[in-house]
């Protein structure tokens, strides 16, 4: 692999690249393709993972679902086994591995959900003048569980994760009417202020993710975050599931305009 | 029940005259209000159905789901079984009875899936200077099979179901823009023009509710309907459904400004 700009290496090459071992946050990578995030549940998990997508829109917009035992999507046209650059497996909640590759742990009933992630509409935020710090420091963004409690389903419950960014006072109102413009990659911000109203003692330790500074004239922008179904897969212990590492996404075929409401 | 106007009626008020014995389309009712499509299926079925209405979005946008066998919803405080005008039962894929009651064909598996419906976003279109026909004519909106197939799920299958509304070569643009805005209850026409591309081969003879007239200078434009799961349970022909009548919604305590993107 040569060393372009993350930002320019295709869908394809990025899974190529993660298939072949590179572990990196996503963030960045294949400017203008909509990276998702993954959960893998069995088929027999599988209506109640749906029916609590649909109770969670803003936090769990299903992009995708496979067929039980595929490893392939509509809209990912690699192996969702090897093709992300890190995934974590739980057994009853409990996290058990973090590897690159999940094929040693795979099953033939799994339902693969491939659902919106915030790093879509960056690009468009960038576009409009509003920073986005954890591109500028190129780490991970800073993702928060807060004490707003997802709507059940089945026996899924958890709470809602944030993600972070701080925007200047000026620019929030831009990066409100951006982002409420993509509702499949969690729309328009959950919050904007008070960490503390959503349960955040401490933006400096987030639950998954990097820190990133908040600077003087900045107010910390919460958006829903993908992290959510793994949040609940903790907090609900179920059997068996797979997500990806926070952060390390799938990056798809799918064009980040396909998701862009006019 | 006093003779108010219909838009006037509030949402408990409509459901109260539906289960008394009121039977009308629902088209122009409590203006303000959200209305869905109604289908139950055993939960045997509900993940496949769930499923089907994650593929088909544009036709199938998921509102509200409701637990095995209940009876109201989050965003429908009455009875799913009596407060809509009409119902069509089916038992693999035929229509076995309509009725403006369900509960003799009730069962206690059954999962409701409310479904987002175009009737939301008319009093817009009217707000926004688009005549609206089948309101004029104080008709059910013409709805047609199409010759476009939804990506199946599991075991259902079937035709994309369209409704339509004739618009002035001038206002197309407009009902794009206003109903674009509403991707909840179908969003943007799926097809503007020509009949014969979706294979309609006579405007004259809807599918289901009536015909209306397409004037001079108007275009006929398509948008897609949340009949589209009872034309797949007509195509597939699963054990047990049951639907409205279509034009017959539920009429939910859910705001139409609830579904609108800014």
């Amino acid at each position: 692999m040569t060393l372009l700009d993350p930002a320019l290496v295709t869908p394809r090459d990025a899974r190529a690249a993660f298939r072949e071992g590179v572990v990196t946050p996503t963030s960045g990578w294949s400017a203008g393709w909509t990276q998702a995030n993954l959960l893998a549940v069995p088929r027999d998990r599988a209506y109640d993972f749906l029916l609590f997508a649909q109770r969670n829109p803003r936090a769990c917009p299903v992009l995708d679902v496979t067929e039980p035992g595929e490893h392939a999507a509509s809209i990912f046209d690699g192996d969702l086994r090897t093709d992300l650059p890190l995934y974590r497996v739980y057994e009853h909640g409990e996290q058990v591995a973090e590897v690159p590759d999940v094929r040693a742990y795979w099953r033939d009933d799994l339902v693969c959900f491939l659902i919106g992630c915030s790093f879509t509409f960056e690009a468009a935020l960038l576009a409009a003048g509003v920073p986005v710090r954890h591109l500028e420091a190129r780490t991970n963004v800073p993702m928060y569980r807060t004490n707003r409690e997802c709507r059940p389903a089945g026996d899924l419950s958890g709470p809602l994760v944030v993600s972070m960014r701080p925007v200047p006072s000026g620019l929030v109102a831009t990066a409100v009417r951006i982002t409420s413009r993509y509702p499949a990659v969690h729309g328009a911000p959950v919050h904007v202020g008070d960490p503390a109203a959503l349960g955040i003692t401490d933006l400096g330790r987030p639950d998954y993710g990097d820190p990133v500074e908040v600077r003087a004239g900045e107010l910390p922008v919460f958006w829903a975050c993908g992290v959510t179904p793994q949040a609940a897969v903790t907090a609900s212990r179920p059997p068996f599931a797979i997500g990806h590492a926070p952060g390390h996404m799938a990056i798809t075929d799918a064009r980040d305009d396909a998701y862009v409401v006019p």
